[in-house]
């Protein structure tokens, strides 16, 4: 049986493509080869990369002047990439709204005079901070946030106002809304919530400020050249990026990223009310930053979350645990996620709820 | 119909492994989950990893004192990785055998003093030079060279004595013949040659030697943190690792590595075996050096070697264009490659050269 798969990521991924994979698994558009077997200087595989690109550039209206790459190593990995990018005057300021960015806020510490110049940690994490009253500093080369904050379920409803380059961590929710890309220099994101298989990070940069990157970047880790080699600088993880490319092409038969985004908002809807309505779970993030993607939530005891989780098990609605830094429950509900996977969480949720309360 | 692919990498991959993984595609280790969905903390997918490593040790007789890591980013990573990670003293030097040793090289003097000792590029890297009269120096933090090159079809017989640690790329070569680990201090590969599809590479390292990374180093670089982390720093390269273990699971059941190093003996000395005894095609590679990986080789002219990929591909000889530093042919006929897959290659030879000779 199919199960449910509320994974924080690796995370569930869309049935059909997942078969469309399988069938051909063998047989990569007729090559005679497995796509995990194909050279990636083959022409029915650099296609797959750019047409990666084409359709990123499409559903997120990506502007020319941006180069739109695939690199390895995790969101965690551009952590580094992103004071060796851009770190040119040595200064820059972290929102820090959760787990992930304060570990690019600590990451920025090893290169240069990094400040936490705004953090919900006091309340931890269940809100983003007031961007009207942020202390930016003058002359930093950037200001970095989390768009949306996986273990904490909250996400920006609106961004800073900067002036200088806005940098980005859409890991859990690139793809789940429609977003300005002109507003950001550099947007990164791992593509294991919302668009693949584990093993590929999208990078959207904006050219004019990637040229330089610092005398001691690793060459890998420069995004002026994985964008002068299409992304093929060396041999990319192209099993995620062909999984990528199907999603892709998946997002856009069903009507974009706004469609999507009105299927997402929906489903969140559906648990929130829920939970909102019931004197048993409790969501504690401030509802206007509730994130649409991560949902924990807690009965009211670890031991009743404990009971929670074990019965979810066996009804097939797995990886529910929430993050060690919070407890409780979480359910991520990515793009991939069916409205009827958020339905049987709920029904689940009723009876528990009834057998327990 | 699948074509035998001599791609130097991704290559081909054992089919039986491929069957398995799209057998279990759409649900790994009855969980109901597809492996490329599954959080990298279930116990189902952590224990893939535990495996790995473990096949791993016992494969390649990897002392506990060594970490075995599998990380992102492929091997022209771990050429940043390696100064950043060992270049203490800040000098460090490099025997240059070919395109990759060379970009390590290159790499290495972003970080410190790094300096040729020894390179066969006089003659287009044909040979490896003679390891008893390299002028290494004194007070380096290591020696590094790349074990086999893939675009030149050579490799090391021995390897050289070091007074400081002896760093390998091992990328084209790795589990095809029994090594020393003990003779290494490092030993790295990216995985898409031997072993499974790209976006994981494997790094063995002696704990001792790794122990402080240059502070300059990105956390993701550290190989004492994916140590410390049991690969699971961040989110892995999971279907790549997941592959990796079926086919080392296959490696084992078909008795390891002395007897996987017999049949590449094999394959290869049919190979040069039948270019040695023609006067048609050429391998300019120095006989004590060849690789049993990568067989480069020519036609007696440009315009012939291009007729012979052409009507080779239309045999299902795939994937055989030489490298454009060396132009012709290459096979590259790793683990995976069956002997019936040289055999019919050979056979397209002889036709080819009855033909056109």
């Amino acid at each position: 049986m199919r199960a449910y798969n509320f994974s924080a990521g690796p995370s569930t991924l869309p049935l059909d493509v997942l078969e469309e994979a399988q069938r051909e698994f063998l047989d990569f558009s007729g090559t005679g080869m497995s796509v995990t077997e194909i050279s990636h200087r083959n022409k029915a595989f650099s296609q797959i990369v750019e047409e990666g690109e084409r359709l990123l550039r499409e559903l997120l209206h990506i502007p020319e002047d941006y180069a739109v790459l695939f690199v390895q190593g995790g969101a965690s990995t551009q952590f580094a990439a992103v004071p060796l990018n851009l770190m040119h005057n040595g200064k820059a300021d972290y929102i820090v709204t959760g787990n992930f960015a304060k570990k690019a806020f600590e990451e920025g510490k090893i290169y240069g005079d990094a400040a936490c110049v705004a953090s919900s940690a006091d309340k931890t994490y269940t809100y983003i901070p007031d961007l009207k009253n942020v202390p930016f500093r003058d002359g930093t080369d950037y200001v970095h946030i989390c768009s949306n904050n996986t273990i904490f379920g909250t996400r920006y409803i609106e961004f800073p106002e900067t002036k200088a380059t806005l940098v980005a961590d859409m890991s859990s929710e690139i793809l789940s809304r429609e977003i300005d890309v002109n507003k950001f220099g550099v947007i990164y994101a791992g593509a294991q919530k919302n668009l693949a298989p584990a093993g590929v990070t999208i990078v959207i940069a904006k050219r004019s400020l990637i040229q330089s990157p610092l005398p001691l970047c690793p060459t890998m880790l420069q995004w002026k050249v994985q964008d002068e080699n299409g992304s093929l600088y060396n041999t990319p993880p192209c099993f995620s990026i062909y999984m990528a490319v199907l999603v892709l092409r998946k997002f856009k038969k069903e009507g974009g990223i706004k469609a999507i985004n009105e299927i997402n908002e929906y489903k969140a809807g559906l648990l929130y009310d829920f939970i909102d309505n019931s004197s048993f779970y409790t969501n504690s993030v401030v509802k206007k930053y509730r994130s649409i993607m991560n949902v924990p939530f807690v009965t009211p005891s670890a031991e009743q979350d404990e009971s929670f989780l074990k019965g979810a098990a066996k009804e097939g609605l797995v990886s529910l645990k929430g993050h060690r830094l919070v407890g409780g429950m979480r359910a991520s509900i990515y793009n991939a996620m069916p409205v009827e996977g958020v339905k049987a969480l709920i029904a689940y949720m009723k009876k528990f709820e009834k057998d327990n309360a």
